[in-house]
């Protein structure tokens, strides 16, 4: 039997197998990714990401346990950690993970360490997303570490995106700062049994209303943009802001809501099909891009391009320069 | 008299002004830094990265300080931040150093919100980089937000890079976990006055013995690698940790020697020059590509292209099937 047909069957080794070659990018992957397409387009993503100490792990563990408590579609996992060679931190977070969600056949958990270069963690997590997507894993929760562009980056591939904040993470401004609330979809204020929380949620309201209604950024396809948006924008959507304690299970219900909320919202605005569109496009140009470059470098001598590098290196010719001239052929 | 030749003599508002064309990505603002390109390759790249709520704008600031009082060398200072579409941050970070560092002409800061794409927030810094080096600021700081891909991407131009950590900030796990460990040259505990400081260090000591010498991270030709790296490798380098308080100016002496240890050991090991290499190489493959795309969908009718995107769209062809189809013109 193929790969693609175990897949689609619910054979979980065949589908750890086909993950595997997605993430190596080994070309048997590829095949097997082109035969799954048609299959995907399912699954709503939630994408989660804040900073270290928000206990965003956790967090992510609950909400799959919630969904598996209170829907019996299956979950899908992926950790994407873009900023670590290695793989340290994600076993860490696997072994803790284990314990919550270990021995339920429902539930798939991957973790994703990056080697690749500028662009290819989105890409491989895009990939991935749609071998679970295919194989019927209808809630897919991609949680990333930090809150760079990355982020961003995999917040475009996400239905929902939820950005993690904790009381006490030094200085509100400095959190604020750091710039993810732009991409929220959903605000949660994970720990929130703890001191500080009133402040925390003060600063995001108050941030959330400097944003409203006079500015709102506005995804569109696939870039992000400051519009100016009446409340009677169909587009327009408030980030609710949610109150969690991981650890104790507190508060998921309501995270699961928000996050249904946000799903009929994006349904009723029709941003879900543009949403997709975009994504879709993005993939498909980053490709492009790639195969593009690949077959332009096949055609050049390899030691006229190393001749060329020379003169970019004593600094005789710049960049952009080098780039005309591999193009048009002009000398200089 | 040309802008670039006003930039070369030390005019601060024809510097500006390329900067504001370079990061608009102006036509003109390409013939002035092909022009300024020879005048490169002198200054000391230093990236600054580090969690939010670690004090790092203000240890940039004060570092800044430092050189400009120890030497005589001109300083920029470029804050980017990648995660946010607005300027909201950086403007606030702005009027904070404005107190610290005004009057002084030997000092330019320079913000940069990031709009772009994939890769496009390292490909402008490196040119912004490029008109401060041929302006002849000899040390120029590049300080991120966040930890995430676009850091890496930032810590691959600068020559030292500098990652910031503060006692406190949630648990010393998940600092470490954020990865960002892996691409320093010198650790910083800054708010070294707040309780905790002791833990912090020892999690970051424990750390970094795990990463040594069995494995350390190598950078080599652009890539980051970990090998099997003997003490008595000249490539071998251990990244000191430096305690601040950088509010009230101390530790910062200690820094600034540890990055002129960091710098004298890159013109040792031959590490300087491959750095260059690698970033130069990046820097014309990432333009290189960006051109072979606008080249290639300048050559497609409209009409094509978006009948193949609604196929993708509709899930009948994978965009990477997509992508084979627009380079062979295979039909499916």
């Amino acid at each position: 039997m193929s790969l693609t047909k175990s897949i689609l069957e619910g054979n979980r080794l065949a589908l750890a197998r086909l993950l595997t070659q997605v993430e190596n990018d080994l070309t048997e992957g590829h095949s097997s990714l082109a035969e799954l397409f048609p299959y995907t387009g399912k699954a709503h993503l939630i994408g989660v990401t804040g900073a270290p100490g928000t206990g965003k792990s956790s967090l992510v563990n609950q909400l799959a346990l919630q969904y598996r408590k209170t829907t019996n579609k299956k979950v899908a996992i992926i950790a994407v950690d873009p900023s670590s060679p290695f793989t340290g931190g994600a076993v860490l977070g696997d072994r803790v993970r284990m314990r919550d969600l270990s021995g339920d056949e429902g539930v798939f958990i991957r973790s994703m360490a990056s080697r690749g270069s500028l662009g290819g963690v989105a890409q491989k997590t895009a990939s991935i997303v749609q071998v679970f997507d295919a194989a019927g894993y209808e809630i897919i929760i991609i949680e990333t570490v930090g809150a760079g562009q990355s982020e961003v980056d995999v917040a475009r591939l996400a239905h929902t995106t939820v950005v993690v904040e904790a009381p006490g993470l030094g200085d509100e401004i400095q959190a604020i700062k750091a710039g993810i609330l732009e991409i929220a979809d959903v605000l949660v204020i994970n720990k929130a049994d703890r001191p500080g929380v009133e402040n925390t949620e003060r600063a995001l309201r108050s941030t959330l209303k400097l944003g409203h209604p006079v500015k709102r950024v506005f995804r569109h396809h696939g870039k992000t943009m400051a519009v100016d948006a009446p409340t009677t924008d169909p587009h327009f959507w408030i980030p609710p802001i949610v109150k969690t304690v991981a650890t104790e299970g507190k508060g998921l219900n309501e995270l699961v809501e928000a996050i249904a909320k946000h799903a009929a919202h994006l349904d009723q605005s029709g941003d879900r099909v543009a949403r997709d569109r975009a994504r879709l496009q993005s993939e498909m140009e980053i490709l492009l891009q790639g195969a593009l470059m690949n077959r332009f470098l096949e055609h050049i001598p390899q030691e006229q391009y190393g001749e060329l590098l020379e003169k970019v290196f004593s600094r005789n010719i710049s960049p952009s320069e080098a780039v005309k001239f591999l193009l048009n052929g002009n000398p200089k």
